[in-house]
């Protein structure tokens, strides 16, 4: 089943019904890229639509650009083309601001809907191994609000269980952790957290575009995630963020700016949020990188989330199997679950020199990246990875490996962001 | 002294020392651009900084340009750039987010620097007049924190010195109000703040490349500010965030997410603030609208916030000389102030059919904006205007008044934004 030469990846590759969508995008020579769960890659109408913004929406356009060229309803429009690919709703996903500035949000909301409900619920249970932004900016939050509020961070998913107690108001967990790349089961540790009591917060900024989310069926109550990762929307471009219908209406959030208001443009000195997810909008976006989203979130819309992840799922086994088969005999251990339902779409594995190892395939034009302690980590977006990709990137590992190649490879600066 | 006819202002721009900077901006054909105040023109090197950002630093150098494209300092180096136009000194301003999130973590850093000092002051005192977000963001968080936080609100600046009492933690201000361009004195009301134990915020979105800020010299504490407007960085571009050196390390802001942490690639579980005004950091930024920023602050490079001032005074005064003298038998009333220390570089005149009027202007190229009630307003940014657009613009008003066109402009949709 696994191919096990390069001429039966290279037959994958031309069966492949996906493969026609690497052409969407626009990728360096000379380099394989497996570090798209840190930053997509582009897709090649992306230039043209950053010059339409910058030259005639802003050049030519200037302010009347907020109306003809649909800046106002961008981020809903966004929101809705993004939706599909995370199980939400139409009018249910806004695209806006950063994911911790998002996770803050609704955060702050679902805190706030338990004050209401259960106000001795004051604690927030995450992992530690949770990506850091998401833990500190529950820290920055619970520290705002004194009054007890705090975090209880498990080492692992199996404590999450014993963790969520009476004091808890909500479970905040990312689904695809960024590290191992392991995928935690929404719709089980959503009904667990009701059954106590607890609202839940799902970040996914590994699961988008990479895994299909169920938000709506898993009965999962907020989320927030990234665009730049798996949906290829360009460095930094803004993220997304979804409420549950039933309790969108529920608080206004606290960063209530003038997006948000109901009559944002009659200027009244006091706040009345918008009805519906709108009023988790802020305040003015980058429009220019806003508008690109758009371009990675079409290509979306030329397949489904159900062939991406079956093709993920071949890529990411066909990866675990040629590393153990080829370079079985150095000192490489799998960190990432080799059960599919457990798997997002990276492949993560330790090694001692795991810095160096990686600083020496980066050389080399194999682009993954490097998370402490240890931790090779490689993303594997099938949009636009083939198998050949894949054969040709264990080998330089095996190369790199073999020849102790990486012992060379000391930099002092990481690259690593995300 | 004033121009009175149109040779004369011709002749002006002939003379103009910054006449030059224009060549900098792409402008429309067939349009004057008076709401620079809103969305500042397109510096024509900002398509070519796009492009490279799109096609080199992301499409090209992917994850690696967070190093080789300097990424990593770039909310740095812009604020850099930045500080010398609002009187900031080196490593003390961050571009980044947007004003109304900025302000939220000014905001909270001040009140929680006052709970340490003075757990009694809960009141922020503002004008109602203020920039509606900004008294938003206030309300958002003082209804976030509860335990007793909120705004006090006066009628005119007249009243902020019976406002500010011992309950009193922070003056939230806006140095130039966006509607009726008045400007307040920083110096004066900082030290009235100070003198009674209150901490001061200001908001620069209308002033910063707009006139003349002295932060530092007028001892003010926070300001957060907008670099879409006068300073020409782009649709939405990031905003920019000044502390005070010494609040600086006083408190964590509580949006803090990865970019502000002490060691953001340890991804250790706690937060550990940076030193200085870095912390102020959040989440990753839109690459593409940010490094925009820097083609409008290059600009500002080549002259200086006096000789920016002169002229902008100028113009303001040429425009209210001509309004007055040409259609001064129109029900016009200036909402601006005469006085040139309380005028930012704006001019609003309030009219009955201040909507009308202003959509009848659009309609024949003449840009400017209208604000709630009836105000029609007009931006005067001296890096591209000219004193012949001065003259053109009035003899275009003066025509719509004069024949009435305006009676037939009804139009449902409002493009007004900030």
């Amino acid at each position: 089943m696994t191919a096990t030469t390069r001429e039966q990846c290279l037959s994958l590759d031309r069966q492949d019904p996906l493969r026609p969508l690497r052409d969407a995008f626009a990728l360096p020579d000379g380099v394989i890229y497996l570090d798209g769960n840190s930053l997509g890659a582009r897709p090649r109408a992306a230039a043209a639509r950053a010059a339409q913004v910058v030259e005639q929406e802003w050049g030519e356009g200037l302010i009347r650009s907020w109306n003809t060229a649909g800046w106002f309803e961008l981020p809903q429009r966004l929101g809705n083309l993004l939706a599909p690919l995370v199980g939400a709703g139409e009018d249910e996903v806004v695209v806006t601001d950063t994911t911790s500035v998002n996770l803050f949000k609704v955060l702050a909301a679902a805190l706030r809907v338990q004050g209401l409900r259960s106000p001795a619920r004051r604690v927030i249970v995450s992992e530690r191994s949770n990506f850091p932004t998401d833990l500190y900016i529950a820290q920055g939050l619970a520290d705002l609000l004194q009054q007890g509020y705090s975090l209880r961070l498990v080492d692992s998913p199996d404590e999450i269980d014993a963790a969520v107690r009476d004091d808890t108001a909500v479970l905040m967990l990312t689904h695809v952790n960024y590290k191992t790349g392991e995928m935690l089961d929404m719709a089980a540790l959503t009904e667990l957290a009701h059954a106590r009591g607890a609202l839940t917060v799902w970040d996914l900024a590994h699961s988008a575009g990479a895994v299909p989310v169920a938000l709506r069926e898993s009965g999962a109550d907020y989320a927030v995630g990234c665009t730049y990762k798996y949906l290829n929307g360009g460095p930094g471009s803004p993220a997304f963020l979804w409420v549950a219908p039933a309790l969108r209406d529920a608080f206004w959030q606290p960063l209530s700016g003038w997006w948000g208001h109901a009559a944002p443009f009659a200027m009244e000195p006091d706040y009345r949020p918008r009805s519906g997810v709108s009023r988790f909008l802020c305040g003015t976006q980058p429009m220019t990188s806003l508008a690109m989203v758009e371009c990675g979130l079409e290509i979306f819309g030329r397949t489904d989330m159900q062939a991406l992840r079956a093709k993920s799922l071949q890529l990411t086994d066909l990866f675990i199997a040629l590393v153990e088969a080829r370079c079985g005999h150095h000192p490489l251990t799998l960190v990432t679950p080799r059960e599919h339902a457990r798997r997002g779409s990276q492949v993560s594995f330790a090694h001692p020199q795991g810095y160096a190892v990686m600083q020496a395939l980066i050389e080399r034009g194999v682009i993954g990246d490097y998370r402490e302690p240890r931790i090779i980590r490689f993303g594997f977006t099938p949009l636009y990875t083939g198998f050949a990709d894949v054969w040709d990137a264990v080998e330089v590992l095996r190369d790199v490996l073999d020849s102790g190649a990486y012992e060379a490879a000391r930099f002092q600066t990481r690259t690593a962001v995300t």
